[in-house]
């Protein structure tokens, strides 16, 4: 059994109120991957790189030991490159740059020994490769958990919503669940949303926390108040690589686990936020984890008697 | 031993996306005495009203069991009215019409048997009454409360510091946070907050919780997710009301009975929006407290066993 994440490999240029670094690596299966590789560890990557991307980098990646066999290296191309500028809120940011290079032509490739996949994230990424990788897999996945964002649906609304379908939970942030639903109570939007197909959805509302509609319950996540947000880059994808890995770890898919997988994604998003790119996730220990869950639970817990 | 409050009790005009009412009856001093009075039965008011308000409305606090003793009712006066319309946000209102009225010349009264006072809340008012209440108690009460806005910080600065100096606790929104502290960051600013007198910090956020600061510890409270928020008026009030008056209750001032306190506080509030003006903090049943609080422990409870 494996959690297979889809996603770009990059490489990004950030600058934030508190500095600016060079191109660093970045890209949502990378950070979704790290994330997860700290609570599962049979994680396996999809994804599409250049030449240029350096071998230090992917080694990075199978130092966590994650499968790689997925990602394709075009031979004289281009990694994707991302560069961005945070405003002082660190909640807005520009588009500097974004250069598709070998992006725009990907092609997800399954190899035969990830079709043991049970755990399945589609990360940010145009819905029609979402939709590709996960008819290449044989046999559907125990839990298909989609991540995207506003841009595909400005762009690709209709293939978004067929892939919409064909999954179980959806991550987005609270100004694209507005969008999606044309709905600007979350309450009603999530209602609305929840008739697309997935039977689960969280609405990542950043500073603010996390909300997770299904069951007809609802949770809600705190996040943890941070002195300092650093950089936000990868926070989304942290999240939901924590997520997925934790699901995967304790391989039971229902409410209450979904909400603990919840409170393990804000743990690795938080951690993530601290330092540049996945500076923070190259070397976390059990021990740090474990005492950022506890934060949380301090955080949260309240005890009421009647 | 009684809880005191101290605040406006006024005539509010209010226009939402759902509708418009006439002159109803609103001020910090109404919300917050009835949503207290759900929790604690010695409640004492302490405000000032013109003859233009009715007895029935007065009668309305008394069926409460809310004594209106400290409550002047100026021969030949009008009350404070207020009028407000709210964007579809709910989040953002203008202001149409502040009519100051009696209050402009408001002298509070402490009468005799309110000298048992133990917990006092300063509702939203200028600093300097919110002194003047202070100084004419003979005894320092058990727990102070502070509540004040934007407003103050504007054009009374000096005066909302020197008050802020005697209280133990002040809840504020987010934004009054940063103006207060000059601190971007919810972490820095309670910092730079708790050295400015009150012990205790809470940060509330609306439709995305509370923060509590204080005993080097920090909670956050859940909303609870709502459909619609008819009329946010006085949520902050109520918030504030069901916040004072379960301590008041449980008479023992702690981290933990303040973290209950925000819980109920966020239930009052959550009823008080669910309508316009008071009507739903009119008629309320223990029941439907009771209910509410499950649904708020449901919505933020989550056990992670290592």
């Amino acid at each position: 059994m494996s959690l297979v994440i889809i996603g770009t490999i990059a490489y990004d240029a950030i600058e934030t109120p508190f500095g600016k670094t060079e191109k660093i690596v970045g890209g949502a299966a990378t950070f979704a991957g790290m994330a997860a590789s700290y609570l599962y560890s049979d994680v396996k990557l999809i994804s599409v790189i250049g030449e240029d991307f350096g071998d230090d980098n992917l080694n990075l990646l199978k130092s966590k030991g994650i499968d790689t066999e997925g990602v394709q290296i075009i031979e004289g191309g281009k990694s994707f490159f991302w560069s961005g500028r945070y405003h002082n809120d660190m909640n807005t940011r520009d588009t500097l740059v974004t250069e598709l290079n070998v992006l725009a032509d990907f092609d997800p490739v399954v190899p035969d020994n990830y079709q043991d996949c049970e755990y399945l994230l589609l990360g940010n990424l145009t819905p029609q490769v979402q939709m590709a990788t996960l008819s290449r897999l044989k046999t559907k996945p125990k839990l298909v958990v989609l991540d995207t964002m506003n841009f595909w649906m400005d762009v690709a609304m209709d293939d978004l919503k067929a892939v919409l379908k064909k999954v179980d939970v959806l991550t987005i942030n609270d100004e694209e669940a507005r969008q999606l639903s044309g709905e600007y109570s979350l309450v009603k939007a999530a209602q609305i949303i929840l008739t697309m197909g997935p039977k689960y959805l969280i609405i990542k509302k950043g500073e603010h926390g996390a909300l997770l509609f299904g069951d007809d319950q609802v949770f809600y996540a705190p996040a943890l108040p941070l002195a300092e947000v650093f950089d936000p880059t990868g926070a989304g994808d942290s999240f939901a690589g924590g997520f997925i890995g934790y699901l995967a770890k304790v391989n039971t898919v229902n409410f209450n686990n979904m909400k603990n997988a919840i409170i393990y994604g804000s743990a690795l998003a938080s951690f993530c936020v601290e330092r540049f790119g996945t500076e923070s996730l190259q070397c976390l220990t059990q021990d740090q984890i474990r005492l950022r869950i506890g934060q949380f639970i301090a955080l949260s817990k309240f005890e009421i008697s009647e």
